[in-house]
């Protein structure tokens, strides 16, 4: 008898794919988009000294990287007042949560996020067997003591929560996430995705010690430095746990241009203020032509601003497809009631123009149709 | 009771890493390497057009990659005769390597490779709890018909060949191994890792349809194209198992400049044609410098020669210990008797220089402790 190739865990799983990209979408559509502001990328290009790094290094790029990130994770320990052994670098945050969910869930493991949080971390948590359990935002934030205690209710292995969070853009101040953590679970341990703490007020990263068992907090250069395309993320945890990646990682997954502009990146000050300051205008610009439109932009601590429609779902989806439509690429959350709002990444001004342009056009079509 | 953070299987594996990289090295040694000729890397560079692609494509990885590498992918179909959903792009071959395992290898699964093969690839078996079954070298090559036979024996779900082989640079026809094929038994997999192929002899690449069910080759451009440190490799398979990777993978790992540079890599045919060029110049100067030195050198159809020391493993470590103590990086098999010899790169004649200078020494110090 022929044994099955796959294994049953793999057998198991659908063929799905957490985000469709814009570039597929271009195809889809038979058309480019004319404004790129879904993705959460950073439209104003990486951090300058990251530019430079990159176009000095792809002379070198014959050579692997260094399978250790020594160069960046001594420039992070700097700045993190940590240890070189309580930082590992990875392929974005995305190849790191798919490494620690796979250090610690097997089939049947339970871990806790917000339903309509980052779809990605859910799809390797159920790529690994493990069970997904959700508890609602609260007023379009994510709700950390709700979290932990349904982590306890169900013996999680495992709780994701972002601050400040995407899809919505809110967040807590980082003294409360580290106060809630005294109702974490023993046992469990928080993912805390800070991708986006760059871009929110002072106060906003936790005071968590790297050293403190119950948390890996990942970072990310993707969003204020610009560099997703490169795919470089790091997470902070205690040594132990940092170091166990080592036993499944990649060695050699990092590319040698992203640790080099990396490197250039964490000490380029003014290249992120640069970026931080034209993120702060394009948030004030797309907050204003929703605005304009009636609609109601929600406070945000990342380089997007989410946008309450004011009615549904379907009304919100109605008007995203009409966005895209018109070539303005933007996204939505996934779940209601969060659902009920449309998502738009900072960009330069002639893409916010964009927006601003197919938005009315995007709302009178929707209220049109439903008219008629 | 706190239940354990780690799964039973992470729990059961060792912290271990598959290669000590060449920076880290330098650290330990406290100084840089005078020439860099053991990884395999291409010291010529990428090929001309990667270079330039590069140097336009910096400026736009502020974006994601395309998470259907769909440029790249209608490349390399238009270049194998196939389909794009033949083809499944990754973070080189090694990443690859670690998805299809974790497709195939439940624990206790088993796998055939020969003793002192891809040392990378056992690794990702273990880190799955697959079972590694190895087959001996038959005079310094791999030998299809016996790890085909072992895998029925075994009942092996994957079989790994590399051919050209690394690390001993022998080579088998194409036609040879389309032919042994016949003996692999049914259900199980052959992964044809053909990393080095582009530096064989016409006929080296196996004539193997895309679409043939019981073959996965692994094809990469880190060797002839001279871009390891971009971390950019494919697999061709039957469209079915291509697939299956869209279930696990990380969509959108492979960063936007590795993707745009493998287009320019894969239109750059006098670009290919000049590396090749180069690394027949090198493997001839490096084969001289080794009989000049009594010793012999291994025919290659790779980018590097592998050289028979002519005595035991003892004696090949020791001479490989001086060579990196004067600051020529070369590596050797890890297995004997394979491990009788060294393995030494292609790289440009100053550094084959510093290679022609330190053998002697070289040898004359490990004979000169062995006479002592």
């Amino acid at each position: 008898m022929k044994t099955p190739l796959y294994t049953p865990l793999i057998q198991s799983l659908p063929a799905t794919v957490p985000f469709v990209g814009p570039e597929q979408s271009e195809r889809d559509r038979g058309a480019p988009f004319a404004a790129r502001l879904g993705a959460n990328e950073n439209g104003f290009g990486p951090v300058p000294a990251a530019l430079a790094a990159m176009k000095t290094g792809v002379d070198d790029v014959w050579k692997y990287g260094d399978s250790t990130s020594f160069d960046l994770r001594t420039a992070l320990a700097a700045v993190h007042g940590c240890s070189i052994d309580n930082i590992i670098v990875g392929e974005g945050i995305d190849g790191l949560l798919g490494l620690l969910v796979r250090l610690v869930i097997a089939p049947g493991d339970r871990v806790v996020t917000s339903a309509g949080a980052y779809p990605t971390f859910n799809y390797h948590v159920s790529a690994f067997g493990g069970e997904i359990v959700t508890v609602p935002y609260s007023d379009d934030y994510e709700d950390p003591a709700r979290l932990f205690s349904r982590a306890a209710d169900v013996g999680a292995k495992l709780v994701y929560l972002a601050n400040p969070d995407n899809p919505m853009g809110t967040w807590h101040s980082g003294a409360d996430i580290a106060a809630a953590l005294n109702q974490l679970p023993d046992g469990c341990l928080l993912i805390l995705d800070e991708a986006y703490v760059e871009c929110a007020p002072a106060g906003t990263a936790a005071p968590i010690s790297c050293d403190d068992h119950r948390v890996i907090r990942m970072r990310t250069f993707s969003k204020a430095y610009g560099m997703a395309g490169l795919r470089i993320g790091y997470a902070l945890g205690q040594a132990a746990l940092i170091q166990s990646f080592d036993k499944i990682r990649n060695h050699f997954g990092v590319n040698r241009l992203a640790q080099v502009a990396a490197v250039a990146a964490v000490g380029d000050a003014e290249g992120l203020a640069l970026r931080l300051s034209q993120i702060q205008t394009a948030r004030n610009q797309i907050a204003q032509v929703a605005r304009n439109n009636g609609l109601r932009p929600l406070d945000s601590a990342t380089n997007f601003v989410t946008i309450d429609c004011g009615q549904d779902g379907t009304f919100a989806r109605a008007v995203l497809a009409e966005l895209v439509e018109r070539g303005c690429f933007v996204r939505m959350p996934f779940v209601a009631p969060q659902d009920r709002c449309i998502r738009v990444s900072c960009g330069p001004e002639a893409e916010v123009e964009v927006f601003a342009t197919c938005l009315p056009q995007a709302l009178a079509q929707v209220r049109a149709s439903a008219d008629g």
